[in-house]
């Protein structure tokens, strides 16, 4: 399992910290990587300050495969992220020519005056490679095993275009999904828990939700790289569903 | 500045990792500790995994003020988060008899068995102290500076109802806002850049969005402690949009 590729992904933004914003972004690059067999293993969100980006990236970047970043690398004096990228990998920061000529072009096109802050977002790490923004033009970058990305959503998905082909892909994890409404979860842990003792390789999560005094119950999840087995297990958790009188619902889907 | 409290928030959940579930809890404890002058500096996703739990939320509980997990608390096997807070402070946990009586109430009242499974609820490190459930009765737990509560957001709403009377506050921030339809960022970085040095003790912020070719700009966000100088921020920044053109539209609010 150990030589089975991860990720984390690293938010920047005091936006997200104060609850202004509701990170969207994770679970966009989640549901992306979870084709290729990459699960996302840790997220962080860190403000928009140069010591804590270094921190945290260089923990996660030593832990993970893959790391992503979203945020921080717009023309304001607050976008600090490429910066901080350099530093956490000791290396130089410049203006790339391909990025350059891109902006120019792009300004140009638009007939807006290609300015010195709107110049900075051609700045990355020496040794960066970078990622196409089919967006707004702009590009991200990827440094090492970092992959730096934009922090609107919009962008984020369109960058993510050009990063597949950098990937190493791992086991693709399968899950089935099965919901018992008006059910609580202490109707189902005892058999839960045995269940999940009898199948080696597939995990098995519980999630209550409750919305409104009419519409709550329990979803259980089954995660795991076998079909086959997984199959079986969903069939068990609809049994076990419906021994409480209640009609099970099954979703099959990846991640 | 070191003295003032701050927070940060650990989410407890494969489901939230897997982008299944999309976080609000950041959201709702983020505005929760605003008004007491506590910001939030880190938030931490995490998966189901007792090692994993305690490795974040040691790394939190020592570098911030008050630490709050979401999630793990509920009646099935893959709940660990008590286990976990237990292992991280290296003390046991067992039953605690005032939450023992509370569920055993609970489940009398509502005429359901009260099985192991939801006896397991009860467990809480020793030394914690409870935090009252008004939405599904089983409490969360006070382990020294970290707040353990449940993962389902109505219940997390609840917790916190039992909770600000046990932080010590700190400076409320305030925040304006600025926002500037069709702006790009580009347009605004170096005078924003000039004006965010003239102002000491103000954190200035710039966020586009981005959802429609019709619906785009920039929002500015001015946070601070001192109302009359945010005051001052906020028509700076207003002239700063007017000078490009647009007529801005300017919020006040906390955090």
């Amino acid at each position: 399992m150990t030589n089975l590729p991860n990720a984390a992904i690293c938010l920047i933004g005091d936006e997200l910290l104060s609850g202004r914003t509701r990170d969207i972004n994770t679970r966009t690059i989640a549901k992306f990587l979870a084709p290729y067999g990459i699960p996302v293993r840790e997220v962080r969100i860190v403000p928009d300050e140069q010591a804590r980006i270094v921190e945290a990236v260089n923990a996660l970047r030593a832990a993970y495969t893959y790391v992503f970043t979203t945020g921080g690398i717009g023309p304001t004096h607050d976008d600090i992220t490429a910066d901080a990228i350099a530093a956490a990998f000791g290396v130089s920061i410049g203006e790339h020519p391909e990025a350059l000529k891109l902006l120019a072009e792009r300004y140009a096109q638009m007939d807006t005056e290609f300015t010195p802050a709107r110049r900075r977002m051609a700045r990355v790490p020496d040794g960066a490679s970078l990622i196409d923004n089919p967006v707004s033009g702009a590009p991200g970058f990827q440094t090492g095993n970092v992959f730096t990305l934009a922090g609107v959503p919009q962008i984020v998905e369109g960058m993510l275009g050009d990063i597949g082909h950098r990937l190493q892909s791992g086991q693709v994890v399968h899950s089935v999904t099965v919901r018992g409404a008006d059910l609580r979860e202490g109707d189902l842990a005892e058999a839960l828990a045995t269940l999940s003792d009898q199948f080696d390789g597939v995990s098995i999560g519980s999630y209550p939700w409750f919305r409104t005094v009419n519409d709550h119950g329990v979803a259980l999840i089954a995660r795991g790289a076998d079909q086959m087995v997984l199959a079986k297990v969903s069939e068990a958790l609809a049994n076990l569903v419906r021994a409480q009188g209640v009609e099970p619902e099954t979703l099959d889907g990846e991640s």
